[in-house]
């Protein structure tokens, strides 16, 4: 039971992509799979019954939140942050890096770690690969990730291999200071948009024989084309025993690509931010519900979806929520978000099953026009 | 099936109090009871499921809001409110008139009805009792209520007798207007904190012949002695064979005193509001949950509540969320706030059920010192 094991299932004919199932400590996860984002230890307005009913069988929360609010010493006096937040299912924490490059001010970058200033509240904080595999071993995740350099793009050589290699030697850290049984501890593969150095750092990472890789710096400014190729450049030296994950990535274009290129694990806070303020995903693409035209329309919000909202409620009920910012439409279009990316993964999954991917995502191609936004 | 009756099961032997069961075409409430509110055809944060499951028999919509967004004309379309919002229990709506007296703008009243601007938009409306009925027929709720002046306090003697004879004269206009079958109509007594203007106001209605009577204008800023007298001028010209509900009342303190004076029916947004600033009513009085003495209390929100919340989350969790202001917290604190009244007057039945309803407000009393906040 206390194993943390990739098992490939197949591999597909016509592209990278690949069936697996991940077992996190004698849960089962069906690879590929979306990770729905519970930043405080709670993805937002959703019951964890609900975010089981939507068909997550894993999901991510923010170690740097965490850290900040309520401290990883509460959670770990809980009883850890299944207890914590009444989530039985397998939890992903990230490093604290990403909200380190993206939150914090006054960030200064040392070999020992990142001086910076809390955003809450302005005080001075100080993370490094060992204080980031402390706070992530007080939450209790089942997987954890090294601590990184979350690289802007553009970014010079110089500057990208200076920082990779300060990657590499802080992965080296953190799996020396990881000390916790059942948790697996994740690689991070950077080097932004240079073939070479995303060959060298899955190498040298994969050297360290980590539980699984990440792939850092996607997501970060670059178009799609150059992140597509972030993503064929870390993959191609990762060992196909051990699973990939590709952080903060949630749109359809994005999640299918990810899948062709042989990506496992995705998460995003996308669907859940964006229903929050009114907008979700459907089969005919993405529709704001807030629009005039859904006042009197009483068909579901997405006719093909199968989750509790459109099986239960009208675009026009949805409409007035939303016009009166009335909580329980955030709620009722979370779960509809959520259960819409992760039908995707489903449905992956099965096209993968049968010999069919490429087909798979080339009907979703024909039924939404590629769009840089994503839909 | 298609009937609106009060069976009266048991009368208290020592006060007013009344044990009883409120057929409304078909669906059965157990009285007395706590009605929650659902201001926009949603209490707030909770689906339909969750009312259910913490003890609500029946709920209340707003008229007035509902009136103004999404119009009673996109509800009727719908098919009625509960199928608009999904939600197949008993629905009481009121007339308007407490809203157009506490958040309309420039109101003028007239013998014809009242006109007034309104708040979201400061467009020019108008209400009268055949525009009260002809809204509450198009919502579909199984009760109506007629539309009323709610009179301010104090007010002196003239004002009172004035307003409550038009009151009178508009509870006759609408129940001539009401058309609508399986949908119930209440008379409201007015007649501020005169004792021969509430028992002429409460004879007069009777005469009407009414499915039930509310007793209004009180919670209006007068005290707790003076609002319990009202109640009793009010109710002692009342018939036994028709319920009585009580409006806008929610504190423990009020919901016993009102049960004892022979009350069956109250609401009131004080359970689901408060919730949302982190206030919870507990079986040791109220607490605000956001206090750091909670930061790491593990304990249940109240040991003796038998709620979602309570069996699910702790103090600690809960102080989390609120600091963080996640929706999930207000959901949660609603639920927990809700059921705390649910079981009071559960409690409070079960006590009328057993003749020891004096005894059982002593014990509640006991408890929680008398405070005209309420609890």
């Amino acid at each position: 039971m206390n194993t943390f094991k990739y098992t490939l299932v197949k591999k597909d004919e016509n592209s990278n992509a690949r069936l697996g199932i991940l077992n996190v400590f004698g849960k089962e996860v069906p690879t590929p799979i979306f990770m729905p984002v519970g930043t405080q230890a709670s993805v937002k307005f959703l019951s964890p019954q609900e975010i089981k009913e939507v068909g997550s069988h894993i999901i991510l929360a923010n170690t740097y939140h965490l850290w900040l609010r309520p401290g990883e010493g509460v959670i770990d006096k809980a009883g850890g942050i299944h207890k914590f937040m009444n989530y039985d299912g397998p939890i992903l924490t990230d490093s604290g890096g990403f909200q380190v490059f993206s939150l914090a001010k006054r960030r200064k970058i040392l070999e020992e770690g990142v001086h910076f200033r809390s955003e809450l509240d302005g005080s001075a904080l100080f993370l490094s690969p060992e204080k980031s595999i402390e706070i992530q071993e007080k939450i209790g995740s089942d997987i954890a990730m090294s601590f990184d350099e979350c690289i802007p793009y553009p970014s010079d050589y110089q500057y990208v291999k200076d920082s990779t290699e300060r990657t590499l030697r802080w992965a080296k850290r953190g799996l020396e200071a990881h000390k916790k049984e059942n948790q697996a501890l994740f690689g991070i593969v950077q080097g932004g948009d240079y073939e070479d150095l995303r060959s060298y750092c899955a190498k040298e990472l994969v050297k360290m024989n980590f539980d699984g890789y990440s792939i850092g710096g996607t997501s970060v400014g670059e178009d799609k084309v150059t992140m597509y190729r972030m993503i064929e450049y870390a993959i191609k030296d990762l060992p196909e025993d051990k699973p990939r994950y590709l952080m903060g990535v949630g749109t359809v274009n994005d999640i299918l690509e990810g899948i062709e290129r042989g990506v496992d694990m995705f998460d995003c806070v996308l669907p859940t931010r964006i229903a929050r303020h009114g907008t979700l995903m459907t089969s005919q693409g993405r529709i704001n519900i807030k629009r005039n035209i859904y006042k009197e329309d009483f068909s579901p919000l997405d006719p093909e979806c199968d989750c509790e909202t459109c099986r239960n409620y009208s675009r026009a009920y949805l409409n007035h929520l939303f016009r009166c910012k009335e909580g329980f439409g955030m709620r009722l279009l979370s779960i509809h978000n959520l259960r819409f990316l992760l039908r995707l993964t489903e449905q992956a999954r099965e096209a993968l099953s049968q010999d069919r991917f490429k087909e798979f995502k080339k009907e979703i191609y024909q039924r939404y026009p590629y769009d840089e936004r994503g839909f």
